[in-house]
Order: structure tokens, then sequence, then C-alpha cells
């Protein structure tokens, strides 16, 4: 690893499960190319089209992905990324001068090798556990099935991935800046290390990273797996201290490692792997653009109008419909506070904006009904003469989202587990109405805003509802001072910050032209 | 806390929340008194049996209990042990010579409390989360409810024990080694160091203590009071050194204090407190004096007809039904067993003796339905011409249990977490077919017999019918050996030695006549 303070030069090789663009054809048969969504393409997609010697490395994830690496053998495409996402020809650099490109490796991984990695392993099995979702009384149950596809599937899709990573950083001479991502690839930076020694290889984690035992739920192999695989890199990162800390841990209670829990480090064999922590977080900027957007203020105009009258107040939540996400209690929690203050029935409502989730997955799909059945519940014990306690919207509709971000008066995110949470850092930069952010303490976001927020603790239904109550009473000028304290924060912990920092803690600068 | 080397006599004041002695009336209106069964009540009888100043602190259990705690204006009463347990006459020292005598004092505690305290936080709520039974996706909730009956039920209850174990350390001058017991009491060592300071506290618990993330989902408050009331201890002791490190790492994570992983401590203030661990056991000698017994024999007889012909084998297990034992795991796994060797289908039978428990609690009640419902498939696909896979008996009969231990040709135990299972430890000592212990690595007792048992990872349940497979087929002479290896480690691990080790570290002789 470098030594801090020297800065060397490096070409960056980056892998994510989800690429920035992906590719279909549409009813003429052209081919067309979507950006992708979501808080980490959004991140990297600054970082890497910055770059012409870096490469991203991810799953070619539609039919016409899997066409398009076809067409240029497995090797790297370039896309354009503006006024609209393209694909360049083969070699294309220099053909969208002015414009941000990216290079993409597009992997294709056989649909059933990827069905047991992404459906039966990476989704639910890893996630289920790293957010503390299984009663043990009768889930996880492990078959052949599950041996199957964390072999087939999980293990042969890391080394399909990692034999990627590992040409494209030999074509670069074997030096490279090699950042990974996710719980879906904890055995690549192992793989990656074995073969190209010279490589530096940050991994960072988007999800909790729970203590020991939670992994003692995986069979003994499979866990010390895991757990070497990702010890094969330089630095593993985590959105906040406390998961660093469990993976330390799990380090030394899992595998008998030495660890030292002030300089946050494990020595594995003559190496020290380093556990940091870097909040990701949004780019404000961009919020805020689309918070002005005529879309997003159309809607808000009509959420006014319906839920913020004189003397109302609205309590939004946006999320997917995860049961992490703790969306139930709180449900149970709003019950709760209009049982304790029937005052507030008639003048407070419950907006949840709520998108469908994995709906192919059995604790999905319950957990929904649970929701509807919940809400119905609810409405029938407190509604009446026009009033409905609880709106619930099941769609995606970021415009919408924003929108209610802007003039609700409690947001709340009551997750029992939430790697960061960005549906707070979203919501403070543009609320316009002082709102007060009731956030869990099971989020990696409370590290940072829960000094302004209103702390929830997710199992705890009436704390939750006195929590909210504290919210909707509490002092305007307070609520917003808080709220703008938060949004500073955010403005200054911003995405841009988020990777300059470990850049700077790497001791690198990514690659310049060649 | 006594120099290590010096020894001091000290009167022993020891709690927990069953007794070993309770009274009832019977059909003529006669009292009667009946000793309590389990491993703990029989384990520290003997210690205080033999202990003239000695008490036994408890909760008066029955309405007859609190009759006889009554009559004695809250007082100790003295019980005779043999032949039959019966109360003594007040300050009836002498009355029963040659006989071992227990000095009890029955607290009485109002209803509500205790079911605030039993039913509504010890269990399921600690039982629950220190045996990871939790899918937090839905529970638990803590409402109005529970935080009340944590504060009128929990923590009172706990105060109301420790002004009992106050008075009887002051009525022996201040100075007497406290031995306070199990998931109860949590909050009670603090409480009587902060009025008898001179007195030696030692706690011992008999269940799992998981690591720190099991613990927040409890309320912020309520686990910094748990642990800070354990911290008041000298010793806080376990059954295995897994659970002793768990619990520093608590100490640390949760509480910010400074731990020593090798010299097992924990600075609280100018204080140091020990985690150590003591493995609890069985008293072997009556264990086989029970299983040479007419009634156990008789039973054994007729099992070995009906499971143990020509070329057959018998599968045990005893436990309640807990869903922390497992239960329907095993049947699957036996299932997948008859699936992969079809062979055995006809030759293995299944024999499962369980205590039906806490049918009061949903969970239970839901967990032993779907231990019929997995029974009921499993002998539907498997079962046919006289055979039946899986023999269901639900029911508590401990001379059965031992007699089955004798017969036995493999002894399941795949609890999910088991702060030790004596289940292991009593068959390993009576079994004559040379049967295998198959055992589940997250059992207390694992630490000691797993190297001559076949291990089970209680999620996989592959694994386990694999394992089952090879338990089956393992060659004669090494389950012998095993066997008889498994006998010798609890012959010389009783009992009587959990005991002298906990006393012999503490440096103290219980004390004597006065």
């Amino acid at each position: 690893m470098t030594t801090p303070g020297t800065r060397s030069e490096l070409p960056v090789v980056l892998l994510s499960h989800r690429g920035p663009v992906s590719f279909e054809r549409d009813e003429s048969g052209d081919r067309t190319a979507s950006r992708g969504a979501g808080g980490l393409v959004t991140a990297l997609t600054g970082l890497v089209s910055d770059l012409p010697d870096a490469v991203w490395v991810c799953a070619a994830d539609s039919e016409e992905d899997v066409a398009v690496a076809a067409e240029r053998e497995g090797k790297a495409v370039q896309v354009a990324l503006e006024p609209e996402a393209r694909l360049l020809d083969a070699d294309g650099d220099g053909t969208a001068e002015g414009t941000p490109t990216v290079r993409l490796r597009l992997v294709e991984v056989e649909p059933q090798a990827h069905d047991d990695f992404y459906t039966v392993i990476a989704n639910p099995l890893l996630w289920f556990l790293q957010h503390g979702m299984y009663g043990l009384a009768l889930a996880p149950v492990l078959t052949k099935r599950e041996h199957a596809a964390y072999e087939d599937g999980y293990v042969a899709v890391n080394r399909l991935f990692a034999d990627a990573v590992i040409e494209e950083v030999k074509a670069r001479g074997g030096r490279a800046l090699v950042m990974l991502h996710d719980y879906h690839f904890y055995l690549v930076g192992q793989a990656v290390r074995e073969r190209c020694p010279e490589a530096l290889l940050s991994f960072f984690l988007h999800i909790p990273w729970p203590g020991p035992d939670a992994w003692r739920v995986l069979p003994p192999a499979w866990r010390e797996q895991l757990l070497t695989g990702l010890l094969g890199n330089d630095v593993v990162a985590f959105h906040t201290e406390g998961f660093a800390r469990n993976f330390l841990l799990c380090a030394q209670e899992l595998l008998g490692l030495p660890v030292d829990l002030e300089a946050m480090t494990v020595q594995v064999g003559d190496r020290e792997v380093a556990a940091r922590h870097y909040p990701i977080s949004i780019d404000v900027e961009a919020m805020r653009e689309l918070a002005a957007s005529d879309a997003v203020t159309g809607h808000a105009e009509a959420l006014r109008e319906e839920f913020c009258g004189q003397d109302r107040q609205l309590i939004l939540r946006v999320d997917r419909t995860d049961p992490s996400k703790n969306i139930v209690r709180g449900f149970l929690a709003f019950a709760t506070m209009l049982e304790d203050h029937p005052e507030l029935a008639g003048r407070v409502s419950f907006l949840a904006l709520l998108q469908p989730s994995r709906q192919d997955v059995p604790e999905y799909a319950d957990y929904l009904a649970e929701i509807g059945a919940t809400v119905a519940r609810v409405n029938a014990a407190h509604g009446g003469e026009g009033y409905q306690p609880v709106d619930l919207r099941l769609a995606a509709d970021l415009d919408l989202a924003v929108a209610a971000y802007t003039v609700c008066d409690v947001l709340m995110v009551n997750a029992l587990a939430d790697g960061m949470n960005l549906v707070a850092k979203e919501a403070v930069v543009v609320n316009r109405r002082a709102s007060v952010l009731a956030l869990s303490e099971n989020t990696g976001a409370h590290q940072e805003l829960g000094a302004f927020a209103v702390t929830l603790h997710p199992f705890d239904v009436q704390q939750q509802a006195d929590a909210l109550y504290e919210a909707l009473t509490m002092d305007p000028g307070l609520r917003r001072a808080r709220r703008e304290a938060a949004a500073r924060v955010v403005e200054e912990n911003d995405i841009a910050k988020w990777l300059t920092s470990q850049l700077n803690d790497l001791g690198v600068t990514p690659g310049a032209d060649r």
C-alpha cells in the first residue's frame, strides 16, 4: 500500500454489479442506451467519466448488453453520456469531444449462474443476514440448492468478474487502483491480489456489516471464505465506524486474527488491512436542480393543496418496500401517536411513497401485504369525515418523492438497519417547510445527521410515537435551525467528498491521459 | 475481590428465580413439598444443603409458597430434603439431624408485577433476543405494554429480590458470597453492591450471551441498565468462553469501557470485573442410578423391541418445543437424508420426545404447529408398509427419555443456540449402544464434546443430513471409542466440579457452622 503522504498516479479499474449504462432495442429495432439510477452509479460515473484510462467492469444486464459485449468480443466499449447516453464506435475516443464518456466492460454471466449468484445468495441470503432480518427459528434453511448456488453462482460469478478485473489491470501494466463495490463481490479482492500483486485494492460496502454472531449463520467454510476474500484488499471501507469495527471484530472472532481497534487495522500474514469509513452522500446541486424543475414544482403544488392547509402537517416516508425499512412499525407508531394525542387526528397526515421491491421473494411479498393490512387497520381506526390518516402510494416516482421532500413537516426514516439512507440526505437539502428529520439510530446517516434529528429506536414503537409528536410540536425556530444545520452537513460532505477522501487516504491520483 | 491464593470463609447467599422446593396443599388439605427439577436447582441444592449458614432466595411460586412465607413473616424457612422434602419448624435447625436441609427465603411477588417481569420481559423478550430468535422485520414491537412491564415488572422485581438479598447479606454481617443466577436478575448485582460493598458478588448466566448487535434491539436505556447492573458483580460467568468474550465486547461497544480480551476483564471505574466461563454439567452418578431403575429399564425394553431390531437404527432427540431447539430443521435434515440415501427408509427411525413448552406464547404455539406439520409431511413422503419415519411423542417423561438415551444410535442436538444443553451430557453417560452424538456447534456443550461428536451447523439442513448419515454409518469401533471418551469428559467435569471451580477461582470456602 502506498505510504500516506506520497501520491502516485494510477489508472482506475472499477467493479460494481450494476453499471452506469444499459442497452436495449426500441420498437423500430434501433439500439438505445439508458443511464442507470441509484446512488452508487451516480457517484462513480463522475469519477470515471473524467479519466480516459479508467474502466468500469459490470454485469451485462440486458440481452442487448450481451450483444454489445459480444460485438466487441468482451473488450471494453466507450459510451458517451451526454446529451443522451450512446455507444461510440470501437476505440471511439475522441469522437465525443467535449462530452463525458465512460469505458465499460460488460461481463456476460450465464443466466443460471447469475440467478444463483443474485437471487439465491446475494439477495436474499447476504442482504437478510446483513440487515438482521432472519428470525432464526425457521429461516434460513440451507439446502442442496443454496450449496450449489453458492459454489456455482456466488463463487463462480466472483471468479468471472475477478478474471475481467485482472485482465483490465494487466492491460494497464499490473499497476492500478482497483475499486470493488458491495456485497456481490466479497471474493474478488483476494483473487485479484493473487494475480496482480502490485494493484492497490480498495473495497467499499454499501450495506451494513453486522458483528460476528450474524455471520455464524453461514456455514463455516462460507464465512471464512467471504472474510478471507475481503481481506485480500488493502482497504475495506464502510459507511460508518461501527460497521468498520464490526468487520475487525469478525476478523478477530471468526478468523482469530490480531486486530487493532485504535488504528482500525487487522494483521493478515505480513500485510496490514485497514478498515475505514466514508459516509456516502448525494449530488446536492443535482438534487436542488431537480427540486426546482417544473415536474417537481407541479407535484409540490398539488401536495400542498392536499396536505398542507391551515394548521395541517404532513409526515412523509419514501422507501422501497424492503422489510429492513421498518415500514409496518412506522405506521404502528403513527397510530400510537394518534391514540396518545387524539387532537392530531384530522390534522396530521402520513404520506408513504413506497416503491414495491423484490416481489419474487416471498418475504418481500408477505411484507408488502402486511404493509397494506396495517394501513387499512390504521385508517379504519383513526380515519373518517374526509380524513384518511395514511395515504399509501405504491409506485416509483422520483419527481413526486422530491416534491414531497420539499413540502413535508416530518420525514420519517426508521430503518431496522441501513448502510446509509440517502433519502434523509436528499430531503434535508430541498425541504422548504423547516421539516424535522425523524431518523433511526441504525442508519449510517444518523452518524452525521443525528445531532439535528429526532432519533428513532426502530423496535420501539412507543418511542417512535413520542418522537413523531416531539417533531410535530417542535418550536419552528429550532426546526428551521436544525434543518439548515443538517443541510450544511450534507453540502459539506457531498458525493464528491466521499470519493476524494478515499483517494486522498489511498495516496492516489487517478491516472491522467497516458 | 479476594486476592487469588488467599481463601476466605464466607457464608453463601444464593439467588435464582426458581427454588429447590415448592409447597402445595393435597386433597386432604395437608401441606406437601415437592423438589424442583432442572439442572440449576439440582446443582445448587448440593452446595447449600451442606452449609448451615447458607440461604437460598427464590420466588414464592405457588399460593402455598406465599402462605409459608407469610407464616414466617418473610423470614427464611428451613426445609428437610430427604427422604421427602418437608418444612421444618421455625428455626428448625437440628430437627432433621443427618438429613440434608436447605434454608429458603421465598419472596412473594405481586402477580401483575411477576407477569410483567416473567412473561413480558424475561420470557420471551430476553430469551428470544439471547437465542437470536427475532426476525427483526416484524418482531419485537415495543409498546407501552413492554415499557410498563420493564419498569413495573423487570426493574421492580429485581429491586424486590435485591432487597431480600441485601437483608440476608446484612444479617450475615455484610460479608457474604452472593451467587446470583440467570437472566431474570441482571440488575441485582449493582443494587447489592451499593448497599453491601463488602459482599463478593458472582453472577452466573445459564443461557447464551450474544454480541453487541443483538442488544441494540433493546432501547438504549434498557441495554445500558442491564449491562451496568451486571457489571456491579465481581465476576460474571458463562458456560463458554465465547459468551464471556461477547459480554466483554458488549461492555466495549455499548458502554465504551476498556476491556482486556487476554485477561478477560473489563475496567469499571476503579474496579475490575472478570468474565469467566464454567461449563455446567450433570450429576453423573444420579443419572446412572436412574438409568438402572426398573422404570427406565422397562421403557428401554419396549423401545428396543420397537426400534432396535436386526439391522435397524434409531435417531433420538429430547427437547422442549422451544424454537431455539431447531426441531423443524432437524426433521427436514432427516427427510433430506432419506432422499439422499433411500436404502435407509424402513431401517432408520427418528424418535422425538418433545415436551410442549410455553404454549401461551404465540411464537411457541406456532412453532409446535410447524413441528406437527413437518412430521406429517415427512411421514407422508417417506413412510409406508408399517414404517413411520418419525415417531413424535409430545410429553414430558424423564424415565422414557433416559430409556431412549440408553438404546439410541444417534442423539441429535441441533439447537440454534443453547447455553449448554445437558441432554447431550446425560445421553453420553448412560447410552449402551455406542451411540453417536450429533451436536450443534452453537451449544455450550460443543466446546467440551465437539471433538467426540459429529458437528451440526444448525441452519444448514444439507450438512445436518450428511452428518446424520455419517453418524449412522460410522465404524462401530470408532463410535464406541468416541462415546466412551465423551462420557469420560462428562465424568471428569461433573456438576460438582462446576461449583468447586467457581469457588476456587473466587478464593472462597463457603462458610462453615457459625
